[in-house]
């Protein structure tokens, strides 16, 4: 037969790498349920109607056709490609179920109809938290979810993370200081200039008739970043200079807010996880539906991965008006993938097993399965070998899945032994007591070697 | 804006239900992780040339489509309707890395393109057990991943289980032995039993030429049932007065391998988890794969479900040959969804959070989510209110959540304080010390009221 071959864009992990997936979906969901985060799952499908609103997505969805389909007016379905869609519909669904402020969290796979020749996952995990409120939501909790991003990065075996964070109101309130109509698509540009460096930016900018010396302040703001409030200095100067409007009380009032909102993000998530945030005030996020807080997060070192947490606050999650929210989503496979294939982490083994209690002949496997029974009763994950062969061909069993230990029945009143066949100690051992060190008890996540 | 429907086939849970079966999916991984079953995910998709190798499933998969396809040569793609043909692709795909025998465990969404009348589940969990081998697999295996499952369910709030267990080698030595040619077509006739009754499976057998005193042996054998050993003397007596082929001695050597393994299997079972298993003559399984063991299994008082977990052994995984195994697979949703919609669980809460720190006035809210992350930081897992409102206000929202404390943070060196809202008893409190009741730490599920 062919051997067969992986799809591409479609990852799949050995039972090793699935080990430190898991473990990563684990340590993300502890640290958001600690924080009160509840889990909801929604469907992976949605009409296409839903998912095709924001056009430019539209061109990633995989629609479904039954494949004998028999004329029956089924709604047109696709793949969700995010968790954001899906998430306002469950809540303008469940409203009446749900109380605001309600925080979820969400992980699970999304789907992307990527071409596939440029080589991105057209099926991947992501995990995102949210909060939304029925009619306003307090802006302590852009900090809020900032921080928990923060703390759930930072319970994860990575290098260490800097987020960019800044700060619409600010942008938008500076933008209309500076004599900019269309602040959308002025953001737009600014969201590419680490692709085409402030002289494209600047370029795409005069052509949507924005004037020189405001390309250049705009510009000139974007160059602003600090871990700390200095940068409200640097603004205020870049402000008093720049600013060309008439009557900039309404756009100086905005950019206010955003400062202080974009002050308070900063050190509230420094103070928390230190050493996190960066005002950046480059950071755009393309999204229209932003209207405060953005969030851009890097893992130090591997900054050409792009942003692996992103999100932002906005005034309304679903198309009618109401739900404001703020919200982070981790890409979770693009993470697990990096750390996998840059030897960032490996599994200590890909069996939970601790123990394989042989088996001395197939009439006494009853005692060896009674042995791991015991061992099970209190927590240690056991197996039974599969044959009875000689010992030395069960500890190589062992050896092969990675089972630390092998235990041998006692037989006429011996006591039973358990071998750590790594060191090859082998000591007497009772199943009701016996505990193995609690590193081993199961697979850990460690630096690869 | 018009209310938003649920879409039929496709299950959503408010987040107490998603509880419920959150925790049933932790509750089954806990049982296989412990007897050593490693977990794998595989990717939602599979070349429909792939899926469509069975020709019954082939009427419900859904195939996708990129919503603005290009031409690029693609290979057709569907999902996937269930996790067996995933996971044989998965084994012959990554042989070179996995140990045999691999034990396996998978839990995870499956598609089936359902025709929208029929009320069946479009999208649903599955939770799959497999041990497969390489070229051989003992048949201990057999028992073990029966006991695997039946605790597995016994580790969730569900009224008892029956197991019923048969033996396909059994079947199939005693229908060569009546002279029964066409076995599979025999079988599925026997499968229809529930269905057409036994008037309705006669009249199929007689259709299919087999001759009238080998259809009612047929019928006779499916009547036997025993929870031990005893349907073994029933079954030699109905083998001593129905055999009619001249040279019996294969189809009886058949006949008493299967009734050893049944033996084995009904006796290990339930000395394992008493009183869960019935060997059963009666029971067939549909599928051409199954070899040996048979089982289904039925949730007591609920036996309209159908089998809510079934499976078996079979020779060949792929279709090459080899990788012979034993598995068996849950209906997770539609367990799940029973269990719900019977009133028999639900959550003792909705939100994982066990404490709202009330919040005294914006400026103090810093000392409030300290009190907080000391909390959290001993596994507590807690929320700070959203708004200063009157602490009665901030008591509603804790109620309206279903957080069963409110933790009021002391002033002006008054130690802090912590009230149980359900019984309104208050106490003084040290988040660096307290602890809630340990039923309260997280939400539970219990008997529904």
């Amino acid at each position: 037969m062919a051997r067969v071959r992986p799809l591409s864009g479609y990852p799949e992990w050995t039972p090793a790498q699935r080990v430190v997936e898991s473990a990563v979906i684990d340590a993300l969901k502890e640290v958001f349920t600690l924080h009160g985060f509840a889990e909801i799952e929604t469907r992976a499908v949605e009409t296409v109607e839903r998912l095709a609103g924001k056009s430019e997505a539209a061109k990633e969805i995989y629609t479904l056709t039954r494949l004998n389909a028999d004329g029956d007016a089924d709604a047109r379905l696709g793949l969700h490609f995010d968790l954001t869609v899906p998430f306002a519909r469950y809540v303008e669904e469940f409203q009446n179920e749900l109380a605001f402020p309600f925080k979820r969290f969400q992980i699970q796979k999304v789907w992307r109809g990527e071409r596939p020749q440029e080589g991105r996952y057209r099926e991947f995990y992501q995990a995102d938290i949210d909060v939304v409120g029925r009619q306003s939501l307090p802006a302590h909790l852009d900090v809020e979810v900032a921080v928990v991003m923060a703390r759930a990065l930072a319970a994860l075996p990575l290098p260490g993370v800097t987020m960019r964070v800044n700060n619409r109101r600010l942008v938008e309130g500076f933008y209309r200081g500076v004599g900019i109509d269309d602040i959308a698509g002025a953001l737009r540009s600014v969201d590419k200039l680490d692709k085409i460096g402030p002289d494209g930016v600047r370029a795409e900018l005069v052509e949507q008739q924005v004037p020189e010396t405001a390309a250049d302040a705009i510009l000139e703001l974007a160059r602003i970043s600090a871990p700390d409030a200095s940068f409200v200095n640097a603004v205020e100067d870049l402000w008093a200079t720049t600013t060309t409007v008439a009557d900039v009380a309404d756009a100086e009032a905005q950019l206010r807010e955003g400062l202080a909102q974009l002050v308070a993000l900063v050190q509230g998530v420094n103070a928390a996880v230190p050493g996190t945030a960066i005002a950046d005030l480059r950071i755009a996020r393309g999204l229209d539906y932003y209207t405060g807080s953005v969030y851009e997060t890097f893992l130090d070192g591997h900054e050409d991965l792009g942003s692996i947490c992103s999100g932002g606050r906005y005034d309304s999650l679903v198309a009618g008006g109401g739900f404001p929210g703020v919200g982070m989503s981790i890409g979770v496979s693009r993470l697990v993938s990096r750390m996998l294939g840059a030897g960032l982490v490996e599994a200590t083994r890909a069996v939970p097993t601790a123990v394989l209690v042989a088996v001395t002949d197939e009439e006494t496997r009853a005692a060896s399965t009674a042995i791991a029974d015991a061992l099970r009763g209190r927590g240690i994950a056991t197996e039974v070998a599969p044959t009875a062969a000689k010992f030395g061909k069960q500890i190589q069993h062992a050896d092969r899945r990675g089972i630390p230990f092998v235990w041998f029945p006692g037989s006429e009143g011996a006591s039973d032994e358990v071998k750590d066949i790594r060191s090859g100690d082998q000591v007497p051992a009772d199943a009701a007591t016996w505990e193995p060190p609690a590193e081993d008890l199961s697979p850990r996540i460690v630096p690869a070697d």
